[in-house]
């Protein structure tokens, strides 16, 4: 059994586009990498939550080619080979084998967490408490624990976890885990919100040493052959044709549906740390700092007759004068505005500007 | 009797502080020294309407003192001593006797127009035919002729000019006037836009030479005798000292109030040029460039599930998702957003501006 300090190994995925912040968000410089909670980026967060419980040298960061340089840019205390860049995108299953296979040769027979860069979770101490409780927990069953979030409104935009009650003498932030459960309709959702047995699912895993090893060669053996010869490579000059090789023609499968979701048994550790996905501007501003009669946000803002809108303009000064939930977001170069409701579409307009050939705002 | 050609002489008054047009217009840029409406400031445009009819020398510009030098700087082709900088706003009448006055040695015995310089009148030749058919008319009867706009909506914002039928043989254009109406209440102002006898005040009047005099030695002796001193000083030395002494004490009266109201005759001519005052940003959008699926405006803009917005970002790229009717003004120091039908409450955010002594913006 692990200690609950000082062990384990975290594999971070910040590959995403994060294209629901645009216009501050960019092809090179996608929502991990921007500063949405504080003056720190939100992978430079992610890192130093958890660097303290495992040491810097035991994160593995997986990205991808085009963000590789400012990924290791703003992690300079990492090893250079713990940023390992995607050379295509594959979906999240080859990301996870890959990670999950040179964080198991960095810290041999030790428990991995895989999680992502880009959500906000305020309480760093009581994470890495729980990461802690979760490695050793892990470690002890041989199996995987899953980080489940007690669920505040009847979100349908989320997978959930159903749990069963604690065991007798167990934590009591533990649960059996009954089911991985897909996104629900608003009936289902608000059931959900209140039966005491559903957790929102956030996407972080906390595997044993050999778990991991054993689902994927089940489940997706396919995929962990492909990549077994790149994860072998991985330290040696060899390594970026192999991982090039690797990926060519692996097959693009979602660990969710392809693993988690068949598994035979798990565990859920229920958060005890504040938490958001920060899946959108209106997300984003559910937790920014307020700015009187106008709404919550970031900038100068005179607000008049004015309530629940989203602000970020960190640049200017910003007038609303009688206008309410919506979304603001000002850059040099563009302006974003939309009812809070509509935030999703920021991708149609992307599309657009796509199709436009508009480089200069991508 | 004045020909119809080459005759007369323009007082435009440029004073105006346009604080509805922020964050745009600023104190040192109000709204007559904006490109409102083509890539010329409406000053420049409205001096380019008149110039060809009058001549350069015969167009007078009264500003206020922090205006003068741009005033001048958009106009260069004007003799230094037209443009004319009152030392403080003593309300529109003392202003009217003062460019009168000086209009009338400028030009003896010629009739005079006073015209604002912030209005949007697109069709100048049309223009400049009226004002030289008024110019003859003010000339011929001794009296004054005001130009009245066929009013197209139910306008409770404006003044309006009671007419009667034309007289038998004069122009179809000329209607004898009955009374200057106040701004009305919702249902008279529906009355008034069915009952054809009904125009709107544009606030452009031509007198001839002997009738602006008689009229304000009339109602409003004390203000022509203040400012007398400083009129037959014009052109020399002494000329800044004499106004700044008459401007001392002057009182501040309304050329509408103290004079226009109390004549006992007046006629008017009924515009056949396009007209806008621009007396706000949705007024602006009214007159400006399509967006497609965004409304109008200037700047690039992506719109989606958008209609009837006014826009003015020329800088940036916009993206508009499901908003209507909003106003969107953006410079590089500030954005303003609010609801088209709340446009007027930009002077609530000046207001506040001012309290917080953001001089930068104001």
């Amino acid at each position: 059994m692990a200690d609950r300090d000082g062990r384990g190994c975290c594999v971070i995925m910040a590959g995403g586009r994060g294209t629901r912040f645009w216009p501050l968000s960019r092809r090179q410089r996608p929502k991990q990498l921007l500063p949405l909670a504080s003056d720190r980026s939100l992978l430079r967060e992610t890192f130093e939550r958890v660097a303290p419980l495992v040491g810097p040298q035991r994160v593995l960061v997986i990205t991808s080619g085009d963000l590789a340089a400012p990924t290791a840019a703003e992690l300079p205390e990492l090893p250079a080979a713990n940023v390992i860049a995607e050379p295509v995108g594959r979906n999240t299953a080859p990301c996870a084998v890959l990670g999950m296979g040179i964080a198991a040769r960095l810290a041999p027979g030790q428990p991995v967490a895989l999680l992502p860069a880009d959500h906000l979770i305020p309480d760093d101490g009581v994470f890495r408490e729980q990461l802690a409780a979760a490695f050793a927990r892990a470690d002890e069953a041989g199996g995987v624990v899953t980080f489940g979030i007690p669920p505040t409104r009847p979100e349908t935009g989320y997978g959930y976890l159903e749990v069963g009650p604690p065991a007798e003498h167990a934590p009591d932030d533990l649960r059996p885990g009954v089911a991985f459960v897909e996104k629900p309709d608003r009936a289902r959702a608000e059931q959900y919100l209140l039966d005491g047995c559903h957790l929102w699912n956030s996407g972080i895993f906390v595997w044993s040493a050999g778990a991991f090893a054993r689902a994927v060669v089940t489940h997706i053996p396919d995929v962990v052959e492909r990549l077994a010869p790149a994860i072998a490579a991985h330290g040696t000059a060899g390594f970026p044709a192999a991982l090039e090789s690797a990926y060519e023609d692996c097959p693009a499968e979602s660990i969710d549906y392809a693993v988690m979701e068949k598994l035979p048994s798990f565990e859920v550790m229920e958060a005890r740390y504040g938490w958001s996905d920060l899946g959108s501007w209106s997300a984003w501003g559910d937790l920014a700092p307020e700015l009187p009669d106008a709404g919550r946000g970031m900038g100068q803002v005179v607000g008049l007759d004015s309530a629940d809108n989203v602000v970020h303009a960190p640049d200017k000064l910003v007038a609303l004068i009688g206008v309410r939930d919506l979304v603001v977001v000002d850059t040099g170069d563009a302006l974003l505005i939309c009812p809070r409701s509509s935030d999703q579409k920021v991708k149609e307009v992307l599309a657009r500007l796509e199709a436009d050939r508009r480089e200069d705002l991508l």
